[in-house]
């Protein structure tokens, strides 16, 4: 095995080598074959992970990104020509690839629920399979991320809620993305600096026990913090003892007055939060800094941060419980052929059968609030709000990605139609159902009644469609 | 708020912004005061996660990487250059920070417990902080990656394991880095195309069930592929009905055969596995296809692999159990400040105390079984192994990175020596105890009885650091 650098310069994310080796393999097939007809692919989440009522879509503005620049770099085409699975023809055959499909997409900060298409392609065959790993990995995540960031901001709608779980994502995209999901869902920002660089998320940042700890004195160390950063000074209180840490806070205050500068908050970071708030809040507000906030962070997830909801504590840090999403880490997601050269597809795999064909979802409010959501077909002409729309064609976005802040209206608006059982944080006693209309119903039956190579019209499952 | 587009081409791991913001303002601060002095930084993890006896350390070959290339790109100088917060002076001494200190760390693949450093930084402070967060990030990823992996190579020893789990990791670098670490683990391979390109790690791949979706015929499917890939012939077997797949296989064997060509393997993906996998190998061995091997895959944790162990199943392919830990997603890891200026220094928050001093794991074994680890003092002159090997000296690593397969062998070699009760799937009922060196403690009492600033020694509160 040859020993490389671990690293590259290169950013993984942007080499059509990150893909799943199947969908190599099977290009080839397809390649030889001449399999180039218009295939019909749908991502969807097959059930709800524990604890969740609803999903948040998001990452589209990356997918869409991503299939625009699609193609193997001359690095990839060299080594895949090395290999004896792809001979030179094949290999100049994915030189020449790129995307030139249509994308149908629900926007970002969309509600969803299972069994709804968020992202249709459709395209041929061989580049609407290859883009499957990719697709996936990415409108997976940052709806993972969204849809629990979203809990967050229902658990505490007034607080202020900071991503701080930089260094518990799992990798560099992941710290990103995370940072961006949050804030589409309604946070206030992110310590994460380069989500500040890259999409003007605002930043928020104040020190680590080590800058205590690095100086003699607490005090010294907070005097010199608040020099340093005078428009935003934020100081740690918890690296000894946290109440003798805000009795430090009231004795500076007058001198940092004197020069000008305001304590904006204290962060508490250990300990039982609500008792520590309510000591320190006392102890500030007797001792003449009364418009000293108070910010928390430790481990919290919005179960605790509800619990807080009494206590005077003006914002959150949160970390893993965002950034891993830590109590579903992951989404059932899947991206499966819906149709393929015109006739409709589905796999009938124990527990895991599709419905076929290409489909919309119709959403329905009354007063306001939500009613159905049914699962048709794209041209069965059903009443109610077409949840996906047009964003790209023949490999081009039809329009720039929405601004952050368009996508947390939509996040807003999406929540003000939810039904109560649904926003609340312990899962809903009566799951939100989406309904496959008779048009669904009946391609689903024809498909299997026709299905060749098979004949087992009786093995037709329901359980895994409808749940 | 600007609207950019979402991507950029750019790696998000390779910039100096990944990172904290609270680095930076700590950065300034220490800058304003020429706070330049060596600083002593360990990462180490601060409890197990649920259903783990013992860690394997994994991401030292990236964190020194990081380390190496370390500084402020123009176009992050440019950013920060137009923040309040940051002048033009600081921002110019931003421009050449390089990271020049010493770091000794384990070896990748080494076993390790809560409260032993697995890394330590000695620069100067500034640059000791700036690299926490990335630091932390890269070392607990593939560390909790490669301590899932191990559970399944206990879990099935004899079986093949292949990481199949790109889609489900969180993003790129994630699902890149899982690959590598569940390899080091012990897994014989990856799915993922990068990882083989990248490092040379074994890549596996056979058919989504969209392949045999886009055929009119799956046993016209499965000739078609065959005749594509003749050399690694995996052929799908549950589309429409697993038993009728495999005598699907049984029936085109004897036409493959004719042209030279051997099935190596079915693939089953949905229902029971253990039914499934005897009725195939039934078929298939009556069939005449005794050396067809069976594979399985199917949202599977380390406990399924570990019931299936008597069935017929020859490989497993894994997803998000492994490239997200799901049981764990997460290490409780720190990076935290043990001695500045020749100092030694600890922190006392509740819960999350610290032992302070430059430390060292002393291992023991007996009869080749692992007897006892010690924290001690780097300079205690303690007996047993030194686990923390010096591998970079002002800011350049002192050997080339070991060959995956060196690490493999270590993780062979750690697990030997493990105790029974640490290697079960189950947690340990007696958890392995670290014990802390009566220098560690002495030096404990020595830092709070000299602590300024504080004035509450009586608040030494141990069930943080001992457990």
């Amino acid at each position: 095995m040859p020993t490389k650098s671990a690293a590259s310069s290169r950013d993984p994310g942007q080499s059509a080598l990150l893909t799943d080796l199947y969908q190599l393999t099977m290009l080839k097939a397809y390649w030889e074959h001449g399999m180039h007809e218009t295939a019909v692919f749908e991502f969807f989440v097959r059930r709800l992970p524990p604890n969740r009522s609803f999903l948040l879509a998001a990452g589209l503005a990356h997918a869409l990104d991503y299939l625009e620049r699609l193609r193997f770099e001359p690095e990839a085409l060299a080594w895949l020509g090395g290999q004896s699975a792809f001979p030179p023809a094949f290999v100049d055959w994915l030189a020449d690839l790129r995307f030139t499909g249509d994308v149908d997409a629900m926007p970002e900060g969309s509600v969803f629920f299972p069994d709804e298409p968020v992202l249709r392609v459709t395209a041929p065959l061989p580049q609407a399979q290859l883009v499957e790993s990719r697709l996936i990995s990415l409108l997976n995540f940052s709806s993972l991320i969204a849809s629990r960031a979203v809990r967050f901001t229902l658990a505490a709608p007034k607080a202020q809620l900071v991503d701080f779980g930089l260094r518990r994502a799992h990798g560099s995209e992941a710290g990103l993305l995370a940072a961006r999901a949050a804030f589409i869902a309604g946070f206030d920002g992110t310590a994460t600096v380069l989500a500040g660089q890259r999409w003007g998320i605002p930043t928020f940042g104040t020190m680590a026990h080590s800058f205590i700890q690095s100086h003699d004195s607490e005090a010294d160390a907070f005097v010199r913090f608040a020099r340093a950063h005078p428009d935003n000074v934020v100081l740690l209180i918890d690296t000894y003892d946290t109440e003798a840490g805000a009795a430090k806070v009231v004795e500076i205050a007058p001198g940092l007055r004197a020069e000008g500068i305001e304590i904006t908050a204290v962060r508490l970071d250990s300990g039982d939060l609500a008792t520590h708030a309510r000591r320190v809040r006392r102890i500030l507000d007797e001792g003449g800094c009364p418009g000293v906030r108070i910010f928390a962070s430790s481990s919290l997830d919005e179960y605790e941060v509800a619990r807080l909801a009494d206590a005077p504590i003006d914002g959150f840090g949160v970390g893993a419980a965002l950034t891993v999403s830590s109590d579903a880490p992951t989404l059932d997601s899947v991206y499966k052929l819906q149709e393929y050269d015109g006739r409709p597809r589905r796999k009938r795999s124990e527990g895991k059968a599709t419905w076929p064909g290409r489909k919309q979802v119709f959403r329905t409010c009354t007063d306001g609030r939500l009613a159905s959501d049914v699962l048709g077909l794209e041209d069965e002409g059903l009443t109610g709000e077409a949840l996906l729309e047009p964003v790209m064609r023949v490999g081009a976005r039809l329009r720039p990605d929405p601004a952050l802040e368009e996508i947390r209206d939509r996040v807003r608006s999406s929540l003000a139609i939810l039904p109560d059982g649904l926003r609340a944080l312990a899962s809903a006693r009566a799951p939100f159902r989406v309904e496959p209309s008779p048009g669904v119903r009946a391609l689903s039956r024809q498909v299997d009644g026709k299905s060749a190579g098979c004949g087992v019209d009786s093995d037709f499952r329901t359980s895994g469609v409808t749940r």
